[in-house]
C-alpha cells in the first residue's frame, strides 16, 4: 500500500495541502460568522469599540498607502534587475502579508467588544470570543501562506518551468519579509509610543488608571494593541512561515532535486492546519482554566502533528532521501525515519520555546520575582535586574536552537534543519491564536473600563488579560526562535544558490573553480568573512537603535499633546469634558509611518552595498548574513524576555506584593515596564523579520551582482 | 648603513627594547619619588586618605589571597596537562598582572591626597600630581609587560629552545588574562556595589551629597575607585598589551619564522615607551587647559611613534617579510613599507577610538544632550534614550575595527593585523596615564569634601574630576577596541597553532590530511561552526548577566547596612556621630570576592567542554572564539558608551540645564547614571579580558585535547 501512497502524495501532496489550507480558511470564516453573530454589547461599549476600530482602520489605511509607494518602487527595481516572475512573487508575498495582518486586525477589533460583552455572561463565553478571534488570525496566516506559496509554485512551474519557478520564489519571500518589517516597525512604534506616552502623563503625572477615558491618549493606546500586537505579529509569523516554506523548497530542490523533497514541507503544513483546527475545537469545548485550556490546545495539536507526520514521511521517502552534501564532501542518503526525527525536533523546539519563555516572564517563577524584589530599592535596581535577567534568558533558548541544529543536521543534513524549522512553523496556526488572544482581551478590558461596566465583569477581563500577557510573551519566544532557525535555513539557501549560480554560465563574475571554492569556503580564517560578521552583527544594533529612539521621540510628542489638552481643558480631569482622542491617534500614526522607513531600509541597503564588491562581496555577505543572525538572535531574545519580565514584575507588585499599587516599589516597576515596552514590542520583535530581510535580499541579488 | 642596522636590530632589538622598558620603569620611580616628596596636606586630609588606603590595601590583600588559591590550582593543572615552562609562564604572567594593578593602585591612593593638597596651591600643581600618579601606572604596565614577556622569551629560548619557548608563551598570556578577569570583575563589583549602594541611600533617600562624610558607604565608594578603576584597568591593559605582544610573536614565528618577525613587536613597544615619556614630560611643562594638555601629550606620543617606527621597520625588513599564507593558498611577501603602513593603522585606530568615544560620552555633543533632554519626561525615557544611544554607538568603532582589519590584512596579511594591534597597544603607556588620572582626581575631590576644604579648592578638584570622567570614558573605548583586535590576533594564533599541531606527530587525533582540511576550514556552512558561534556568542551574555546581578545583590546589601546604621545611630545624619565605614568596606569586599568566581570560570569551562569533543570540538571552538569576539565587542562598546553617556547626561543637568540639580529631570538622570554604573565599570570592561581568556584557553588546550 505504501508505494501507491507515496506516488499519490508526491503527485497530489501539493494540491492536497492546499485543500487543507482551504479547509482552514473555511473554518476561519465559520468562526468569523459565529463571532459576528454574537451580541456586541450596549451602546456605550459599541461607541468605544468604534473609536478603536476607526483609529486602527485609519492607521492601517495610511500604512498600506505608504508601503504601496515603496512596494511599487521595489517591484520596478525587481523587474528591471531580476525578472517578471520574481516581481509577481514579490507583489503576491507583499499583498498576502498585508492581508493577513489587515484581516486579523479587523477581526480583533470586532472580537474585543464581544469579549467584553461575553464577560457579562460568563468567563467561558469571554474566553471563547477572545480565543476564536485570535484563532481566525492564526488560521488565516497559515492558510494564506500555504495557498500563496503553493499556488505561486504550481502556476510558475506550469508557465516558466521548475528552475525559473524556484528562483522567483525568493520574490514571494522578499514581499512577505519587507512588509513584515514595515508592519512590525510601524505597528511597534505606534503601539509603544501611544502606550509609553499615555502611561507617562496618565499614570505618573495625573494618577489616572490604565484605560481611564479622561486620558486623551487612551484610545491611541488601545488602537496600538491592534495595529502592533495583532497586525504586526500576524504579518511577522506569516512571513516566517512563508520564508521557512520557501527556504525548505529551495534547499530540497537544490540539494535533492524536485519531487518529494519539494512537496514534503507543504504536506507538513497542510496536515498541521487540520491539527490546529482540532486544537481550536478543544479550547472551545473544554472546561479547563483559561491558561490550561490554551496550553492544552497547543499540546493536542502537537501530538496530532507528531502522529500524522510519521506515516506521511515514511510514505514520501520510501527509499530515504539522497542529497548532495552541502559541505562539498560527496553525497549522503537519509532514511525516512531520520527525516521524521528532524520534524519531531521542530515540534519539540516549539514546546521548549514556549516553556522557557514562560519561565522567564511569568509571575510564578523566580526571574520575575527577583525583578519585583529589586524594585524595592528603586528605579535603577529594577532596571539593572531586568537587563541582567534578559541577558541570562538567552542561554536556554540559544542552547536549544544549537541542539536543534546539531540533531536535525545530524539526522538529515541541511534538509533536516529545514524540515525541523518547517515543523516548528507548522504549529503557527494554533500559536498565533494564543498571541492574538492577548490584544483582544487587553482591548476588552479597556472597553469594560471605559464604558463603566460592573466590577465582576472587569474582574473577568482582568483575569483573561493576565493570561493574554503570558501568552503574548510566550509566543514572542516562539517567534524569535523560529525566526532564528528560519534565517539559518535562508543562509543555507544563500550558499546553495550561490554555488549553483557561480558554477552556471549565467554568472557575471566568471570565476575559476579555485576562486569559487575560495568564495564558498566562508571561512572564519578569512578576514573578509570576519569583517562581514562585524557588519552583519552591527545591523540589529543600528536597527534597534533607530527604532528605540523613534519610540522615545514619538512618545515625547504624545506627552506634550496630552499635557496641552489637560491644560487647555481643565474639565477633562474632572470628567466634565471629553478629550480629543483623534489628535493623539493622528500624532502616533504620522510618527510611526515616518520613523519606520529608515530602519527598514538599513538591512536592504547594507546587503546591496556589500554585494557590490563582486567576488569579495559574495564572500563577505556570508559573514554579514551569519553575523546578523548571531547578534540578532541574542538581542531579540534578551529584549523580549526583559520586556515581558518587567511587565509582569509590575503586575506581581500590583497583586499586593512589596507594598502593592502606589508604593515606591510600584513606581520603580512602572519605570521598568515602560522601558520594556519598546524592548519587547518594537525593537525586539522587529529583529525577527529584519534578519530574514538581510538573508533574502542576499539571495535576491545573487544573479544581479555575481 | 641600513643592513648593519638591520642585523644589529634583529640581534639586539630584544635587549634594547627591554632597556627602553627599564628606562620607563626608572622614570616611573623618579615620578614616585617626586610625588612622595610633595606635601600630603593637613591631618584631617591625611586621616581620610588613610581610611581609603587601608580599605584598598585590605581589599587587594584578600583578593590576592583568593586568587592565589585558584592560581595554585591552575598551575598544578598546567604542569599536569601541559608542561613546566608553560606553568612558569602562567605564574609570571599572573604575578606581573597583579603587580601592575597593585603598585598602580598603591600609588593612586598616595597621589589622591597630594592632588587635593596641590589644589590648595594651584590648578597646575593638582593636575601634575594627579597625572603623574596615573603616569606611574601607565609606565609600570608597559614596562612590566615588555620585561616579563621579553625576559621569559630570552630565558626560555636559551633553556628549552625556540619551539618550546613559543608554545609556553601562552602560559604567560593565560596568567595575565585570568588575573585580569578577576581584577576587573572583583574590582568592578566592589566599586559599583559601593557606588550604587552609597548613591541609593545617600543621594536618593537621605539627600546627602556625593562624598558626604555622614554616609557610612562613602569610604567604600572611594576605595572602589581605586580597586576598580585603577587596579582593574591597569591589570586589564597590562593583559591586552602582553597578549597582543605574545599573539604577534606567535603569528610572526609560525607564519614567517623566528628572527625579525619575533623581535619587531618588542622594538615597537620599546620605542613607544620613550615616546610615552616624552608625552608625560609635555603634560608636566605645558600651560594648556587640563583636557587639552592631556590630549596634547597623547598626540605628541603618537607622532613620535609614527616617526620612529619608519626607520626601524625599514631596517628590520630590508627585503620585506615572506610568510606562508594562512588561508592555505601558498606564500606571500610583504614590503617594509606595507608593514609600516599596518603599524600606522594601529596608531590611527587609537586616535579613532579616543575621538569616537569622546563624541558619544562628552557633554559637548548631541548624544549626551539628547539623553539629558529625555530625562525631562522621566526615568523611563532617560533609560530608553541611553540604551538606544549605546546601540547606536557601536557603529563607528566596529566600522573602524573592520576597516583596520581590512587595511592591515591587505598590507601584510595576518602579521599585518598583529602589527596594527601591537602599534595600538604601544600607546598604552600614555593612555593609561589618562585613565588612572580619573580615579585619582575623583578621590581628591572626595578628600576635599570630607576634610571640609574651602570652596575654591573644591572647584579645582571638581573641574579636574570632570576632565577625569571624560578621560575614563575615552580610555574605555580604547581598551575595548584594542581588546577586540587583540582577540582577533589570538584567534589567528589559534588556527595557526592548531594547524601546526594537527600536522605534527604529537597530535592525539591522528587526522588525515582531508580531515585536517575539514577542521581548519572553519566554514560558516558547517553547522558545527554555526553552533560554535552561538555558544561563543552566549558567553559575554552569560558573563555579563552574572556580573550585573552580582552588583545588584551587593549594592542591596550595602543599602541595608547603611539604613541600619542611620537608624541605629540617629546622630550620624546630624553630624554628631561618626558612621562605621569599615563594615561597608567589609561587606563589598566579601561580596566582590565571592561573586567574581563563577563568571570568571564561565569562559574557561565552556572552552574546555567544547574542546573535549575531539575533532568536532576543534572545529566548533573556531566558532566559539569568533562568536565571543563578535557579541562581546558589541556588548562591550554599547555598555561602556551608554554608561559614560548616562554619567555625563547627569553632569550636564547638574550644570544647570533642564532644571538643574534637584529637578525631576535630575532624579531621572541619577537613575540612568546608576544603571550605567555596572554597565560601564563592571560588566562592560570585564568583557575585554573575558574574550581573551576564551581565546587563550583554546590555544592552551590544543596539545591537551587534539
Amino acid at each position: 500500500m505504501f508505494p501507491v501512497f507515496a506516488v499519490f502524495l508526491t503527485n497530489f501532496g501539493l494540491p492536497l495541502s492546499m485543500l487543507c489550507a482551504a479547509i482552514g480558511l473555511g473554518f476561519a470564516f465559520y468562526l468569523i460568522k459565529t463571532i459576528m453573530a454574537s451580541p456586541a454589547g450596549n451602546d456605550q461599549m459599541k461607541q468605544v469599540a468604534e473609536a478603536i476600530e476607526d483609529g486602527a482602520k485609519a492607521y492601517l489605511g495610511r500604512q498600506v498607502r505608504s508601503i504601496t509607494v515603496i512596494a511599487v518602487l521595489i517591484t520596478i527595481l525587481v523587474v528591471w534587475f531580476r525578472d517578471v516572475p520574481t516581481a509577481v512573487g514579490f507583489v503576491l508575498g507583499a499583498v498576502c502579508s498585508l492581508a493577513a495582518g489587515f484581516i486579523g486586525m479587523r477581526l480583533a477589533v470586532v472580537a474585543n467588544v464581544r469579549t467584553a460583552q461575553g464577560a457579562t455572561v460568563s468567563r467561558k463565553k469571554a474566553l471563547q470570543a477572545a480565543f476564536n478571534g485570535g484563532a481566525v488570525t492564526g488560521l488565516l496566516v497559515v492558510g494564506l501562506a500555504l495557498l500563496s506559496v503553493g499556488g505561486f509554485w504550481i502556476v510558475m512551474v506550469k508557465t516558466v518551468g521548475e528552475p525559473k519557478a524556484l528562483s522567483s520564489l525568493v520574490g514571494v519571500a522578499l514581499g512577505a519579509s519587507l512588509i513584515s518589517v514595515f508592519a512590525r516597525l510601524g505597528g511597534g512604534i505606534f503601539t509603544k509610543a501611544a502606550d509609553v506616552g499615555a502611561d507617562l502623563v496618565g499614570k505618573v503625572e495625573s494618577n489616572l488608571d490604565e484605560d481611564d477615558p479622561r486620558n486623551p491618549a487612551t484610545i491611541a493606546d488601545n488602537v496600538g494593541d491592534n495595529v502592533g500586537d495583532c497586525a504586526g505579529m500576524a504579518a511577522d509569523v506569516f512571513e516566517t512561515y512563508a520564508v521557512s516554506l520557501i527556504g525548505t523548497v529551495l534547499v530540497g530542490a537544490l540539494t535533492a532535486g524536485f519531487g518529494a523533497p519539494v512537496v514534503y514541507p507543504f504536506v507538513l503544513g497542510g496536515l498541521a492546519v487540520l491539527a490546529s483546527i482540532a486544537g481550536i475545537l478543544f479550547v472551545n469545548v473544554t472546561n479547563m482554566k483559561p491558561g490550561n485550556a490554551l496550553m492544552g490546545g497547543v499540546l493536542l495539536s502537537a501530538v496530532i502533528c507528531a502522529a500524522m507526520f510519521y506515516p506521511v514521511t515514511a510514505a514520501m521517502f520510501p527509499e530515504g532521501l539522497k542529497t548532495v552534501n552541502v559541505l562539498g564532501l560527496g553525497s549522503a542518503t537519509y532514511t525516512a525515519g531520520s527525516i521524521y526525527f528532524a520534524a519531531v525536533i521542530g515540534l519539540l523546539m516549539t514546546g521548549a520555546a514556549v516553556l522557557i519563555t514562560n519561565y522567564y516572564t511569568s509571575t510564578e517563577y523566580s526571574p520575575v520575582r527577583k525583578i519585583a524584589a529589586a524594585s524595592v530599592t528603586g528605579h535603577a535596581t529594577n532596571i539593572i535586574a531586568g537587563l541582567g535577567m534578559g541577558m541570562h534568558a538567552t542561554a536556554l533558548p540559544v542552547g536549544c536552537i544549537a541542539a536543534s541544529i546539531w540533531l536535525s543536521y545530524g539526522a538529515a543534513g541541511l534538509y533536516g534543519i529545514s524540515v525541523a524549522v518547517m515543523a516548528m512553523l507548522a504549529m503557527a496556526g494554533i500559536i498565533i491564536s494564543l498571541d492574538a488572544f492577548g490584544p483582544i482581551t487587553d482591548n476588552a478590558g479597556g472597553i469594560a473600563v471605559m464604558s463603566g461596566m460592573p466590577k465582576e465583569v472587569r474582574a473577568i477581563t482582568d483575569d483573561l488579560d493576565a493570561v493574554g500577557n503570558t501568552m503574548k510573551a510566550v509566543t514572542k519566544g516562539y517567534a524569535i526562535a523560529s525566526a532564528g532557525l528560519a534565517a539559518i535555513v535562508l543562509f543555507g539557501s544563500y550558499f546553495v544558490d550561490l554555488k549553483h549560480h557561480l558554477e552556471s554560465p549565467l554568472s557575471k563574475l566568471h570565476l575559476s573553480a579555485a576562486q569559487i571554492e575560495d568564495v564558498l569556503a566562508f571561512s572564519l580564517k578569512d578576514p573578509k568573512v570576519m569583517i562581514g560578521l562585524f557588519i552583519g552583527g552591527l545591523l540589529p544594533y543600528l536597527f534597534s537603535a533607530f527604532s528605540m529612539n523613534a519610540v522615545g521621540r514619538a512618545a515625547g510628542a504624545v506627552v506634550k499633546e496630552v499635557r496641552r489638552q489637560l491644560a487647555a481643558k481643565p474639565g477633562i480631569l474632572k470628567g466634565e469634558d471629553t478629550p480629543d482622542y483623534d489628535v493623539c491617534v493622528d500624532i502616533v500614526t504620522k510618527a510611526a509611518l515616518k520613523e519606520m522607513i529608515v530602519p527598514a531600509l538599513i538591512p536592504v541597503v547594507a546587503v546591496v552595498l556589500v554585494g557590490s564588491f563582486g567576488m569579495e562581496g559574495a564572500k563577505m555577505l556570508g559573514g554579514v548574513l551569519v553575523g546578523s543572525i548571531v547578534t540578532g538572535l541574542f538581542m531579540g531574545i534578551s529584549m523580549t524576555s526583559s520586556g515581558g519580565a518587567w511587565d509582569n514584575a509590575k503586575k506581581y507588585i500590583e497583586e499586593g506584593n512589596h507594598g502593592g499599587k502606589g508604593s515606591e516599589a510600584h513606581k520603580a516597576a512602572v519605570t521598568g515596564d515602560t522601558v520594556g515596552d519598546p524592548y519587547k514590542d518594537t525593537s525586539g520583535p522587529a529583529i525577527n523579520p529584519m534578519i530574514k530581510v538581510v538573508n533574502i535580499v542576499a539571495i535576491l541579488i545573487i544573479p544581479i551582482f555575481f
